[in-house]
């Protein structure tokens, strides 16, 4: 049952027709694509290949836009802080923002829209006007030296994807395409007219992919259009009047500004969620997959599938949210940046098959004379291989230009092995679970809603307050393990969610979504001791569980057998300094705990592993006949990889069942299919690695080539 | 009027009679005196030069303590953490303590001076029970996964002074001196009656040097002998029932354990201090200066003069608190180990002289074969001068045993010459005010009563969390500056206090006392806000005003013009991070900012300085017509020192007017004494250096030796 060709998609233009023709015969491709600012050619419209043609609800008709400005979509912004110096104060609302990009709205009721904080003291200020012309609110009643923000609803009248794009790839004479807000009842619709319309006239696009549906995640530019705020998982770009008040009637208490804005942090996923935001999230997402639902449908109707990137305007329709299956969506497709954002797409249940684009686009910025894509497209593929074997993508593709790959062969040779390489795994995998040795959650604030979307920022884009997480997150993508991602709430609602799992970690900052800060309250710090205390393994990365209380900083300090000094307990000395061997850090040679967490020390009976200028690095304990492990960082390496994979075992109480289906080298993984009675040992490295595998039965010694596969029947 | 002798006190021991006479002869020494576990030889009794004698009022009489144990001295601690894992608890209360040193008192009512606390939800338990055989309180009603703790009275039955001494010089077959309480009714009437019967009998002494009076400082140790818990500053071991009651009474709300105990803390000077604490140091400091006076008084009815030595049971006679003045002392004597620790004695006021006890103490930690007090001597020396030039002490001293020091006769002749060096200094300064450019104001929880003792733990100890910030008080001990420690409360009392200091420095880590956390309320930001803008300095270093509040962590954000980024503004872009030269930066070459502060980054405005890997550690800015810096941290070193003081100026606005009485060579600083004409220049260094001096008028340049002091007539 080889799967000799396809599961591949190329994109296509109107000038690269003969190149697409052999593109699709040498990568052996059964779909073409067009993209933001290409079309696809007349000539290929009725080739008999899958053709996907990208869709824009909410773009591309400014028409629409300016004939009714009030259904143009909308963001919350936030003011910067200004500090009165006296009893009055303008607020200039618009400094530091991009004035092509954002547009105040004062079409609505802005006293009743609008919010002023007094951030001082944490009052709303009722008694403020507003002068249109010079864009400022004017405070009359200020109290000196106190500090004001003023938060207020903007029109987004140029769309940021199509911004981004624009500049980029420097388009010049582009007129800025303005959104317009699918949610309201006009443009609602329009909007699902023109849909059928397309599907209709359309006979040639079997797959609509809808780039995406409403709303776009938070995307802000400053004056000198480069990026102000970016959150790819922000909301605070999915508001209007319209959706408010109905918000308001749904859950039955007046709606707040500071409920998205969020003293300016628009509820960034850092932040430990409120109730009220969770309400609007929940709120959104229900009426996003509903909308959503109706075009997906009007595809069906057609005989198209409907396909979805995970992206862009994508807030609401989060595929591990509650709704999302309701939508009834043939596929998802989504941008790899690493094997945490493969899973990502992977994982997603409740569509028929989901689609990977690999990286790099063929974009200038990389496909260019003295550009080196074939590196990146080695590193991207490798790195994405590792959670492929996993968790199986159904397609792989990709974006962008294909003119501009054409100028580099090695890389359409490249990609071609790639292409070859995934059919190959993908009949191995057999779309089945593969051998699974051991159960691990990931606890924070949001659960399966943020499944491998922990740490980030904008997508899979690295910062220096999240690398030393994100490695936990990245390697755990490739082990052969369950991963759940659980919330606090999941433990409060049902303790038994931890039954079954070997292994909980909680990694981050101190008081972030992902460490979890006031979540760590009585109920959770007794139901995580008592998990432990009988036999279940805890992993705390950076400052876990810290949310000071009766003295202590991590409220599992018991558990973990580490805290951190904050100052006060100065005066207790402490003299477990001294490193020791450990079942966990046997492998461990270069040391690289990422960015150091100040101040962390050992309790008296604690191991610790690693210490450096009286900071431990790594440390283990043991609590009831429980284990837990301490690490202050783990920034992704493969050496760090096994780091944790040790950990694991050990945490779990497992140790003496690591070597099994399991490689002595850590550049080299090994993967069980019981389905197909096979298995792979795959060198993540573009080096040559010799290495020992064992078996569930004995143990061979193995070379393989630079970043090979091999696959070996059972 | 040149001083050709005196001002020095020798330490002396019956073994050492001919070596005393020798060495007065060639210090020029006038006093002499014993130490704990030395005896003033009788043969030099009648001599004709001053005798101290070193008494202790709470020791040295186990009989008495024996036969009074309801009288030993009492110490409050707290039992480990206990985490429960059913719903009975036995905490074995004295596990980890040093049996040998700390008892349970269990003759006063322990369920009214003792406290079990769930520690998980922070309530006291009432219901529990003492097996006094096992030392462990049982609690029968835990919430299973809560900790506990127990808070108890324990009796001090070995004198921790004397168990250190005893440790420290491995005394063999000493009997472990007991302490009592003197403030108790029986020990106070009969401590006294034995003050009087020794003021009588020992005609030959002529000044009482009490070491110290009552209460120890906070000093625990482990089930090894080691120390367990230190703090310089802790009240722990001032309290027994009588007091409490009597405190009770005064300040008309119930006493409880955790004013002390305050989870373990111990009130720690690193915890902002509570209402009760204060309320309680008040008590104790009135309290205990009143009795201080009758001991006093009683040196003074005999014709002897009564010093005071800084530490040890120096609890309740902090020398800058309110009472202190009141004892009615002739002087005090302190350890230098340090320019901050040496003002910390030479800047008591009410007294009419100051002496310092210089290191290296004759011990056999150092005064042994191989051993080099010879460059400790030096370099504590040198390190002390900086601060006595700009406040005189009036002796100087030295301490342990004698025939030790004899065997090194190069540090005899050093300390030949430092008597000589520092009898012409204090010709010069004349005990008059040397010259001052600018007022300085170190702003914490504890103003003048922690003056020149903060971030300290142990006595001139450093700790990984506290030399980056001791570098600024160490600096600001030898600044020719008017240097005022001032409390958030003595601006809540009389903002004008900040009227005539030209710049304001808050350094520290978070939420500890020395930065102050919630004591920057709305009321301290606003009047801070308004110093600066109204030309006002300030100069945050490490945490400075770090509060979170309103959606920054620095509630001086604005002020200081950076701020740390915890994880919630992430999304928002930072793109202020090119370092630009600067005024303060000038003469900086090794940049050494301390232990890192993560994730500091500047406002859009504020001039970067200094920043390695986007964490700023030097930052400038404007606020209205005043200035700031902020600093990461700041290891003592001259340049830093230098750095510190074109800050100041900088931050003072006057930058033009640095150079005056000024050093271009950061190691040689300048101090002017308008009383006597002079000022000197002085290598602060154990090197040759060559230098260019500005005065008012004009500049030159001179070489001066390793560590010389030049002076020169104005």
């Amino acid at each position: 049952m080889k799967t000799e060709k396809g599961r591949v998609t190329v994109p296509t233009d109107v000038d690269v027709v003969q190149d697409t023709i052999e593109i699709i015969r040498r990568w052996k491709a059964d779909a073409i694509r067009d993209c933001d600012g290409t079309d696809m050619p007349q000539e290929l419209r009725n080739m008999d290949i899958k053709q996907y043609a990208t869709y824009y609800t909410t773009r591309k008709d400014n028409a629409w836009a300016k004939a009714h400005p009030e259904e143009v979509q909308q963001m919350y912004l936030m003011s910067e802080y200004y500090t009165a110096k006296d009893t009055t104060l303008h607020i200039p609302i618009m400094k530091h923002f991009y004035k092509e990009q954002l547009k105040p709205n004062t079409l609505d009721d802005i006293h009743r829209w609008w919010e002023v904080i007094d951030r001082t003291e944490d009052n709303v200020i009722s008694t403020w006007e507003y002068d249109a012309e010079k864009q400022e609110v004017i405070i009359n009643n200020t109290k000196p030296y106190h500090a004001y923000t003023v938060s207020f609803l903007a029109f987004v009248i140029w769309d940021p994807v199509h911004m981004y794009n624009a500049l980029t790839n420097e388009w010049k004479n582009e007129e800025h395409q303005m959104t317009y807000d699918v949610r309201q009842p006009k443009t609602q619709a329009y909007v699902l007219e023109k849909m059928r319309k397309f599907v209709k006239e359309r006979e040639d696009v079997d797959v609509v992919r809808f780039t995406t549906f409403f709303h776009q995640f938070t995307l802000q530019f400053d004056e000198y259009a480069r990026e102000k705020f970016v959150d790819w998982f922000g909301y605070s770009g999915s508001v209007s009047p319209y959706i408010l008040e109905k918000f308001e009637k749904e859950v039955g208490y007046p709606f707040r500004p500071e409920y998205i804005i969020n003293k300016g942090f628009n509820n960034s996923t850092f932040c430990v969620p409120t109730k009220e935001y969770l309400d609007f999230m929940d709120f959104q997402q229900r009426e996003v997959c509903a909308l959503a639902k109706q075009f997906v449908d009007i595809c069906h109707e057609g005989g198209k599938e409907a396909m979805m990137f995970l992206g862009d305007h994508w807030i609401g329709t989060e595929p591990f949210g509650k709704y999302f299956q309701n939508i009834g969506l043939d596929a998802v497709v989504g941008s790899v940046g690493s094997g945490a954002t493969l899973r990502l797409i992977s994982d997603i249940e409740g569509v028929r098959y989901t689609e990977g684009r690999f990286l790099p686009y063929f974009f200038p910025d990389v496909f260019h004379e003295g550009g080196d894509p074939l590196q990146e497209a080695k590193v991207n593929w490798v790195t994405a291989r590792r959670a492929i074997l996993r968790k199986l993508l159904d397609r792989i593709g990709y974006g962008g230009y294909l003119k501009l790959a054409m100028k580099f062969p090695a890389f359409i040779d490249y990609i071609e092995k790639v292409c070859e390489e995934f059919r190959e795994l993908y009949d191995h995998v057999n779309q089945q679970k593969p051998y699974t040795h051991l159960n691990v959650a990931v606890l924070n604030s949001w659960g399966e809603l943020r499944r491998w979307g922990t740490h980030m920022v904008a997508h899979a884009i690295p910062y220096k307050q999240t690398y030393s997480y994100n490695g936990v997150i990245e390697a755990l993508s490739g082990f052969p393990f369950d991963v759940r991602f659980i919330s606090f709430d999941d433990i409060r609602n049902n303790p038994s969610v931890l039954d079954d799992i070997d292994v909980v970690i909680n990694a981050g900052d101190a008081y972030t979504a992902y460490s979890g800060g006031k979540e760590f309250d009585e109920g959770i710090v007794t139901t995580l001791r008592k998990y432990v205390d009988n036999g279940g393994g805890f992993i705390g990365v950076g400052e876990p569980s810290a949310n000071e209380n009766g003295g202590k900083f991590f409220t599992l300090y018991d558990v973990l057998g580490v805290d951190k000094e904050l100052g006060f307990t100065l005066s207790t000395d402490k003299y477990n300094w001294e490193c020791k061997e450990h079942f966990i850090s046997e492998q461990l040679t270069q040391d690289d705990f990422g960015e150091e967490v100040r101040n962390i020390y050992a309790l008296r009976d604690t191991t610790v592993i690693r210490q450096k200028d009286h900071n431990v690095n790594l440390a283990a304990n043991t609590y009831g006949k429980g284990h837990s492990v301490y690490i202050n960082g783990l920034p992704f390496s493969f050496e760090n990889a096994r780091l944790l994979y040790r950990s694991i075992y050990y945490a779990a109480g497992k140790e003496a069942e690591m070597k099994q289906w399991y490689s002595e080298n850590y550049n080299v993984e090994v993967n069980v299919y019981p389905s197909t009675n096979s298995y792979c040992v795959v060198n993540n490295t573009y080096e040559p690695q010799k290495t020992i595998i064992y078996t569930d039965k004995d143990n061979f010694e193995v070379e393989l080539e630079a970043s090979e596969i091999r696959w070996f029947t059972m």
